[in-house]
């Protein structure tokens, strides 16, 4: 029995895992569940899964979480208090499923007390990639990914049997806005941006699956979860999302993970690794399968791709402030102020604009995201 | 450095073989290499590769091989010196690349002497699967699958973590008559069969490959390499041969290994495991992949197919049988005696009426092989 903390158990990752527990309860209880502002949802997992421990961050939800449930369930407002708990001993595994640099705190919090982490909250790596994988190696604390490419990659990894890495193949759908031209991508409305061809997920990471920016934050996750340099990964365009990601090696083998999109594959995988639990879903049916492609990225329709390549390249906290810039400019865009090329050009003017560190601090990344947010703040309000 | 014995050196994988070695002078080092009629490219590889065992098994060949090489070179005569070369004390890896049942002999002598068996020749198993194995696992011998598609499967097993296989999936090309009507198969010639689309191999494998008699025996050879269930084992044609094969789990994921078609990878991954050594093939691009496509074999058009799954549910001494006759047909076939057709014909019949034997000894197995031959020439003078 394993026992599980959920950082964000009302979004899309959170629920997935909650379904992944309640398909092997014999496997695993829930110690603490957190959301930001969803209280219904989060008041309803609470008594379905019998959650001792509930955390609102919105302290404004808190009157309305508390009062629904009964006495015995702690319920706690705030983020410090699911920093607290993630450390608590009875925690085996935290799932990091928080949506933005919001998730690297509590993240952090729970590496540092030497927790299994199912990562799913990308940007914890792209803001404060060297500093959070030291902070796991001094606490031995394992970080198994939530991607599917990165568990693609991680799976594929298992049966390497020492042999070094020669290329990490990094699938992308490409998005919805794939065969759109440059033109058609600059008028794109939310309601284009939102629908993702293979993949239901929350609003912020579909929008950085449209602009790609999520896959150039999937470069900068594989380079610090797996330790390998940038020359040494290629994003392959590849629509039908069946091959989740691919390792090559020094003999020209490749080695791949395929599946029928379902997120709830790398969620049972790291909270049970290396056992594999069975699960409920579609299978993959290769003579239903149209055909596999794959094509070269296109880094002129999508320069947000082209960023993260640059951002990894500069290094120090440059992927910091890049972040923060696409967190304010994605949030703009679904206020429906601004239009989809003003996130990439945004991110370029801020991480133009940032005082470079080489070496930031934890302390260093925080002001670089708030002087960073600042900065896409002020260039928006020209756009 | 290895020493290695080669079965078959002058055939596609012995020459292959030999290329990995020029290509890892380091650390290869060839002990005995064998040919059956191939004397001239025989005593050209002897020369080359400083070969102090050469054994040609055509007694009418010797006197050429012997002129040929310096006295320094032992040269022998027969396949019983096979059998004892490959006992050598000297010898760490025998390559198992003869053609047909005659390599069971040499290839068992070798797995009882404890030697580690890079295994191209497939008739061992399904002539006496159960018999092999069991020698196997009383000497130790590991077996390293020399077919893409089962070292495929055996590298994507090698990140199992102990988790069972759900089902293996084994790719199949098609072969060349993969579009051809039934009508077409029927008249085809020896030249039409020749044409394999994506690999280059020798005659017999090539014939077996566009009846699909080569992806039965590889079923079988599946079932007895990783001990895997005929329910579990799936045959999905892939025709662009890219995909070696794949192993599925209880959680859905799919694990396959993917390459450019060449033996070279899993000739050297057998040599050399668990280390990749680096080889010059041509890598995959997977922008220039024109897509991959997946159907359901058709088992009607390829009545083979059909027969290998009947033998192995029968059992016993029924896959010797239809190796034997398959062997005959071929042969028959590639004289341009019978047509394609009369092959699954003439194997269905030797299947029908051998004396069943389920638990067959070895020198069961060898009178079940002349029997089913003998039965084979005679169907085959009625055709």
């Amino acid at each position: 029995m394993k026992t599980i903390a959920i950082l964000g158990s009302t979004g899309s990752i959170g629920t997935q895992t909650l379904d992944v527990v309640r398909q092997h309860p014999e496997r695993f209880t829930v110690f603490m569940i957190s959301a930001n502002n969803n209280a219904a949802l989060l008041v309803e997992q609470a008594l379905s899964f019998h959650v001792p421990h509930v955390v609102i961050c919105n302290p404004e939800k808190y009157g309305e979480v508390r009062s629904a449930l009964p006495a015995s369930v702690q319920v706690h407002q705030g983020i410090g208090a699911a920093c607290d708990l993630v450390q608590a001993p009875e925690v085996d595994v935290v799932v990091a499923a928080m949506v933005g640099f919001s998730g690297l705190k509590p993240t952090l919090s729970a590496i540092r007390a030497g927790k299994t982490i199912a990562l799913a909250n990308k940007e914890t790596l792209v803001a404060a990639g060297s500093l959070v994988m030291g902070e796991a190696r001094r606490s031995g604390a394992c970080i198994y990914p939530v991607d599917s490419e990165h568990s693609a990659i991680f799976q594929c990894l298992s049966g390497a049997q020492g042999n070094p890495v020669e290329r990490i193949h990094l699938t992308a759908s490409g998005g919805p806005f794939r065969t759109w031209s440059q033109a058609q991508i600059a008028s794109a409305r939310k309601e284009d941006a939102l629908k993702h061809p293979n993949w239901e997920m929350g609003a912020k990471i579909t929008i950085d699956s449209a602009t790609m920016m999520n896959k150039g934050f999937e470069v900068i996750e594989a380079k610090w979860l797996f330790d390998v340099p940038v020359e040494k990964i290629h994003v392959v365009v590849h629509p039908e999302s069946i091959i989740h990601s691919m390792v090559e090696f020094a003999d020209g083998a490749v080695i791949a993970q395929l599946g029928m999109p379902d997120m709830r594959v790398p969620i049972a995988l790291a909270l049970s690794w290396p056992e594999r639990l069975p699960l409920d879903g579609k299978r993959l049916n290769f003579s239903d399968l149209k055909g596999l492609s794959f094509f070269e990225p296109d880094r002129e329709k999508f320069p947000c791709l082209q960023l993260a390549f640059d951002a990894l390249a500069a290094g120090g906290n440059i992927p910091c402030a890049m972040n923060a810039a696409n967190e304010y400019a994605v949030a703009a865009f679904l206020r429906g102020a601004i239009g989809l090329y003003d996130i990439p050009r945004c991110i370029d003017f801020v991480m133009g604009h940032v005082d470079y560190i080489a070496n930031p601090s934890l302390d260093d990344v925080f002001v670089t995201h708030a002087v960073a947010a600042n900065k896409a703040e002020n260039y928006l309000l020209g756009v």
